[in-house]
């Protein structure tokens, strides 16, 4: 079980609801997925209010909703799209992304750790998306954030783990969950990221632009568990020479 | 379902039987890994006439045991460690190993190339371990081997797909089964061999040699049945370049 | 030529005064880099007062020295180390290094940034040591630093060029020279950064802990420029397939 | 300098005559590499006959000229090609290939072998073009092949070294020089290669195909030299914690 603030959950993968070809097959993955939190662009928080189909589909899951502050490209546009999805959705939590580029959508640390600062002072639960950069990620946990959420590779390039020699000390320093978000493109590569004792993963471009959605989702959801069954079962150590598994002596000196 | 010549197998999960420290543990590891086909070593079979515990465990399981030749150094040596698996264990399957080297028990092309071409104008079923070349696949495949086991790195090393770009043009031209022998060390990198495409992986040290072996065993299963289904579900391309997952258009301008 | 603010360099290698063995080797091998631009810690500044032999030895080269503020924890601390070398060493250049973790001395990006501005307008010329995180050295360029150092992997390591893919986007995007700093361990892969389009790389424990530094050091010069000649002459594109060098057609058919 | 057989050479970059936009290219960025070796297809060798201007070219410079089979599919037809060359071109050396696969062109191992064995006892010198497997080259070794050319990546690639764990493999082993032949597309790939300790590469699509292929041949012959020296002058280690370059104790606790 994770813990995130006063939250539990039973799964590891978090997922998102952007890139789907049509709310039913969002919900069916989704579903699939059983994630227990999901994140939400507050584009269509604000949809709501015209009875966004995404968000109707989403409100007959058993999931918990995550607005996200996608688009924001300041800590000050973030701190009102926070607010925004705080008023209509009724949470204080909160995923806050501050991309200023529009080609590679990476997050700028600074704004992000100012952003935090306010929204936490604010009251929001929040989980920043940002660099696999280990001194922000502890700065961030400094500024009261429950959980941090460094990136693999650009969100939606389906590149996996970049930045693995990064999230390794991520997650030997943090004292929160970890949870790796963006770039994660296959199954073998959010288990990877859990087998490297990462806290969950967040995952929604593999998953939405599948050729099989929700066979996909399933596999992603395998994938997590199997991989922290295998972080927690203890992993064997690399070596550079083979180390022979089968019994070699004697037998066929005799020959 | 995965049809090697005769045989059909549910798991893609192939497994060995070194290492473990006790065969009640090697015979819990292999139930919990679901597979089907279990290699194992000539030596012990040798020892099955002084009733060895290996393979009395071994026998209580509802599994296709695979003699091998693990220890021969040549195409000679080879051919007699399976003529007397053959006789012992009452099959004519056989994992040809021949590895003139004890530092890395790297394969040697030409022996063993050699050896499937005997084995299997003697009657035999020949699965060969080999490097991961293409053209010797080929070769063996033309040979009468009705699968090929291209290794992944040097035996029990857990150094995982080393051999990946190669592994690719393998799959891509072989007309048998593709099984990643050797070198796996991580249920990720069995489940990156399966998203590949490949048609199964035999894992043996990294299972034995982990600290809780039967959970590994069971990770592993789920790997390699979750990777599978990655690939058939059809992956997302790779990008050089971000992909918003969230709509970014207009929201936050009115700012 | 290489330009930074006023200076021009010749040379695209930058060099380190720690870890040599004594100061005739460091001297020996800064000369043999043909390095321009060397970082010295404040530390060793100080022991100026008191003649310090490795200024002494520094002093003998043509060359320019480049104050940083190593062990710094905080902008406060950088900013105060800045203005102790400006004092001794009568220069307003700074290489701002500011790394609160003993054990990874990895860079902190909202203190640099920070302490980059207050230093930037105190009339400093700012080379910041910081992530390889692209809207980060986007943010240090528009606070006026004439230059950005991002790291390859921490200091000292020998890893090389780990951050490989973030270090592409920096050099797409910037608009001042890209100096990779930290994790060079090997000619080859300051030849790779060079190749890549950076516009210089910072190399100290790979040369001063070589078996023999001042070879090392003309290699690493070697490397730096042969790197930018093949950058400029344009590389070749890189295939999945094979892409014959040879005429294969015809000939043998005949046979 | 490197010793082959009876030849010695200084330079140990080997260059190849395929891909150039026209001979008197060919013959500028050969004679800028500083190669001594170059090897050139038995289809050209034929056009002698009718005075092929590649040919022409090539005899104006000071270099050993290597036929290679390039095009034989198999032992037969390469021993074939290899009797033409050393009929036409009066030599005895021979780059032996064997690739039956016209998509990837990689070499047929057993068909290697068994060239190799044949035209070493016809007194031919034999240096063959294999796969990276340690073992095979041992085989090659002990036919009597005065050296070894495992390939990096598949001929003309660009992809470089994908086959770095094995190539290390082969330098360990190996009692011949080790030339990387195949696949090289940067000048600090070849660097690379030479900081691992191989003892020559042979490159031709890279310089050929570059946009300025006479700088390129000199920045390879750069690389290849000072990854020489590199490899002489004993590199560093790696280490996974960073290793500080710059005094860091005391001086900023006095703040």
């Amino acid at each position: 079980m994770l813990t995130i603030h006063d939250k539990t959950f039973s799964s590891r993968l978090f997922t998102g609801t952007g890139k789907f070809s049509s709310p039913e097959l969002m919900q069916q993955a989704i579903s699939a997925s059983g994630s227990e939190l999901v994140t939400v662009a507050m584009k269509r928080v604000r949809d709501n209010e015209r009875a966004d189909p995404t968000l109707a589909a989403l409100s007959e899951l058993n999931i918990t909703l995550l607005p996200n502050t996608s688009g924001a490209r300041n800590a000050q546009e973030a701190v009102y799209a926070a607010q925004v999805g705080r008023a209509l959705l009724d949470t204080n939590w909160v995923k806050l992304e501050i991309h200023p580029d529009q080609r590679y959508l990476l997050p700028d640390p600074t704004e992000t750790l100012r952003a935090a600062e306010q929204l936490v002072a604010d009251g929001f639960i929040v989980l920043p998306y940002c660099s696999a950069d280990p001194v922000l990620c502890k700065r961030l946990e400094e500024a009261g954030c429950p959980a941090v959420m460094p990136l693999g590779a650009p969100i939606g390039s389906n590149q996996g783990l970049l930045t693995a020699p990064f999230l390794d000390i991520i997650v030997e320093q943090a004292s929160v969950p970890v949870i790796v978000d963006a770039g994660i493109g296959k199954p073998s590569e959010a288990m990877a990221a859990m087998e490297m004792g990462v806290d969950a993963v967040l995952v929604n471009s593999a998953i939405a632009s599948a050729q099989a959605p929700v066979v996909m989702a399933q596999a992603f959801a395998q994938a997590v568990a199997t991989g922290r069954a295998a972080f927690e079962a203890g992993l064997g150590s690399v070596t550079q020479k083979a180390n022979s598994s089968s019994p070699l002596t004697g037998f066929l000196d005799a020959l």
